[in-house]
């Protein structure tokens, strides 16, 4: 490996043309492209708004993932440079990049190796600065919540009862646990609290499910802050907070226009967490991609039992989005992982792990074909040390489902690696579907909740503690009870326990909490801790970084 | 005053050129200029490394603030204007506006009337992502700090004696005190803590004073984040955090370029507190002017004896940057209330209390003459209370110290206003003159202090509380002796205590404390408590706030 060029390096050799060159492919003239920097652009979707939504979209979804990585949103960078290799006008809708993993562990969401895309340092860097403005707007709430209380609080909020916390986009374990409001009457009010990372802010949720500036308002004045000391809810209106929320966010709500490594337009823009909210770029970048593109590529966070769930069943559902094809992203090194293998132990051939690792891909596209009705591939990941048996062995597996493997070196080879797979993804797309969800808004959150776990997870039961049991029927009575439901789980498992790889069956998952994200309309249901701050490791990715005199990053990758 | 336009209705229908329009008027072209957005753009320095800083320059300053306002941004904006009607080639140089009082008090810093900088909704709002950089490379820095702590403390940090605080551009009282990193051992390591303001943030500081990139590094290298168990410095160069900081303002550190209403240049770049620290705009925005423009107007904060002392005695010290010219900003209402009279009493003439106040204004005035031996003139800006006697009165006692008063309207008036102002200030310029500073590097810290307060303040003597000997003593002996100091002092008054209006003498400063901001540059020092995490008042100006359908913000001012 030490031959090969890292992301970085590959990413400032490629010559990048113009933003206004990459918009002018897809028709976006002056007036509707504004630019930021040479590289970056921001399009004014009220030029578009007569523009029909006329695109085919693709989901790239994955297996659940392991530490030996998958691939996916390197797959939709390449899918989109194969698609328009073959002649179709593609566009890529993915998610922007927090910078608290920047500094982490190494490790970004502009793709890998010659599909990427670009200028990578600025997307995993501010970018147009759209989180910064939503951490802002999030901020901004809680500094109108707090100095409410602290000059009379005649909306009797109960200091106990507050759940709207400050953010910040870093790893900052110190900040998960807070007492604020320290030292004199003049610091406000004694209370706990906490800070989350930006991306788990309700705020990134609904930026990426409004429909407009106008919905984006309307959902902000619904956000519930906190609770009275009767225990009514306390909204962002009832602090006339939604109309400089919205000024905050009045740029960052406009979709960013990037390119690929192959000078393919790229739509980048929100990034909610995958776990506490739904995990998809935004409704406006996808709509807008539809108005632009004859395909647009976009992915769902972790695997497709939490994003793609959460992408059909939320997504989808509120914003009128349908999938024409998806594609499953899998590697034979991490269904051998799946199988029970370590990390060290994926350079040979190893056919019983793969068998026994299989069944976690297997119940996943079963899930897009079978639960969604879905047109589905599967695009296997090439790695050199991966065998013709098993390539073989999984193609064989995919068959019987009536669903084809197609590989995949987009890593190595860009747009070109992903030819097969873009033919395939056409000729699915041309198939007609009709998306069908897991479960209909007008079920009870309860049977909402089962009917995940049941028919999506392959889970036997749920189980509710009496908190969730407590809150399901006050949010029922507050007329809560038809939104859908957004399940915070691990990632690691299709279960509720990290620890259970491949297709586990027969488990309950246990449900301890819930609470009501009304302005991104949906109701979180938690399922042990999710940690909504992370921390930095030991050696944080942050200490490698490094800037030349003439203004070039190194390190970052 | 009911059938005048507010601020952002005058700005909002004025009509602006394309941004690459008012670059061209100084020469930029789009390998030089980066836009974002139609009507802002970034200045790539870098590409203007081989043009000579030609132009003069002119720093307007201020009498001591009242609540009855002076116009000081207002002045610089109509002053370039003016210079631009009259035919010189003029860019200004304005600080950024903090997001804080934007929410908070009705105010912002693009001007005001038709002398403002445009568009204001979005120098108001997050601008180019600045601040939020500024905000990000401080809050990774705090978050390495305490993960090293967290992960070992093999520096030996003394959880007690640290001194970096987390930032965010807000006025939140509630973050002013707080207890942090409580729960688990996962959460960090409990401490106490607090959060400033961005603009307070030694980072802005740093970014304003620095010659480049390179130099911006080495100063961040240079911040003491804390002291060891044995009292030694702990800087941000011991935590590996320089290169990944200077990562993020690699884009915050280029200068901006937008508009006047009249479609002059106006850069706008950086603003640092003007108490805690020195409350200019940046360095290498003022000498990018100085190549672009054959003048280049520029302002400092609060009235002369801290906004101007700094500017002359910290950034033209430290950057070599030399005024040609000194405009001292005045109204015949605010020396009134410096008179004794209260805000409600100023629409009827009163010559004793003008008298009264005028020693205000005379003092600023002597301070650019005598002390720092600049060519000065008066700048009044008019109201229709305003008599000639009035203005008499202050002609003739400016006279006697050999400065000129020019009415001034810019408000109301544009450059037109300026007109005259222009003509005197050319005039000015064109006389020799050596900028002589009110201290010498060589002086030690105790010396500075008290050269500062006789010959600026125009006090007594200054006493020195046992807490701030001390420091003194060790930062002589970590050889910060040499540094410029930044005096932390009341801004209502030319005493450090606000109540002492006009012109006080025989005072006393008493400094509490000092500490060093060596990535920055000098030795702050307080007298008395200092503010650095504003909060809101009962309404705040954002409830007011609020965004049209089509992205049409309101309420602004």
């Amino acid at each position: 490996m030490t031959d090969y060029l890292s992301d970085i390096e590959i990413a400032q050799k490629n010559e990048m043309t113009f933003i206004e060159e990459v918009g002018a492919k897809i028709g976006l003239d002056r007036q509707t492209l504004e630019f930021y920097g040479n590289y970056k652009g921001k399009i004014d979707v009220n030029q578009l708004k007569d523009k029909e939504e006329k695109a085919k979209v693709v989901l790239v979804t994955a297996i659940t993932p392991t530490p030996a990585g998958e691939g996916k949103t390197t797959t939709v960078v390449g899918l989109g440079d194969g698609l328009n290799l073959i002649g179709k006008k593609a566009v890529i809708a993915l998610r922007e990049p927090s910078l608290g993993p920047v500094f982490g562990i190494k490790g970004g969401a502009a793709g890998g190796g010659y599909a990427q895309v670009v200028p990578m340092e600025d997307i995993n860097l501010h970018f147009t600065g759209d989180f910064h403005a939503i951490g802002a707007a999030n901020n901004l709430l809680a500094a109108l919540l707090d100095n409410h209380i602290h000059q009379g609080n005649t909306l009797k909020i109960d200091v106990n009862r507050i759940n709207w916390k400050r953010c910040v986009d870093m790893n900052d374990r110190q900040l998960r646990q807070i007492v604020c409001g320290l030292g004199a009457r003049v610091n406000g009010v004694p209370r706990e609290d906490g800070f989350e990372i930006t991306v788990a802010s309700e705020i990134m949720a609904i930026l990426c499910l409004a429909n407009d500036l106008n919905d984006l308002k309307t959902r902000l004045k619904q956000i519930i802050v906190a609770y009275d000391y009767e225990n009514n809810p306390v909204t962002a209106g009832d602090l006339q907070a939604e109309g400089a929320m919205t000024a905050l966010l009045k740029d960052a709500i406009k979709p960013n226009l990037v390119q690929t490594l192959e000078n393919n337009p790229a739509i980048i823009h929100g990034g909610p967490f995958a776990n506490i909210a739904h995990g998809c770029n935004s409704v406006i970048a996808t709509k807008t991609a539809m108005k632009l593109g004859d395909y647009v590529v976009t992915e769902a966070g972790f695997g497709a039992d939490l994003g793609a769930e959460k992408f059909l069943d939320i997504k989808c559902r509120q914003s009128g989005v349908r999938p024409s094809a998806v594609v499953v992203v899998a590697t034979i090194r991490a269904l051998k992982m799946h199988g029970g293998l370590g990390k060290g132990d994926l350079q040979t051939e190893d056919l019983t792990a793969l068998e026994a690792g299989l069944p976690n891909l297997l119940k996943h596209v079963e899930n897009m074909t079978d639960v969604y009705e879905l047109p589905t591939v599967v695009a296997l990941n090439k790695f050199p040390t991966d065998t013709d048996k098993e390539v073989a062995l999984v193609t064989e597996k995919c068959a019987a489902l009536g669903v084809k493997v197609i590989l995949s070196d987009v890593w190595e080879k860009g747009g070109e690696g992903a030819r097969d797979l873009a033919e395939e993804v056409v000729a699915l797309a041309e198939q007609p579907s009709e998306l069908k969800f897991a479960y209909e808004e007008s079920d009870s959150i309860a049977e909402k909740i089962e009917k995940i776990v049941t028919k999506v997870y392959g889970g036997a039961t749920v189980q509710f503690a009496p908190a969730a049991r407590t809150m399901m029927a006050k949010l029922e009575s507050l007329g809560f009870g038809n939104l859908p439901v957004c399940m915070a789980k691990t990632q690691y498992s299709l279960s509720d326990n990290p620890k259970l790889l491949g297709r586990p069956t027969d488990f309950t998952v246990e449900v301890s909490r819930m609470k009501v994200s009304a302005g991104a309309g949906f109701i979180v249901v938690y399922t042990g801790d999710v940690m909504t701050m992370p921390g930095l490791p030991k050696i944080p990715a942050a200490n490698k970084i490094d800037v030349t005199e003439d203004g070039m990053i190194t390190g970052l990758f």
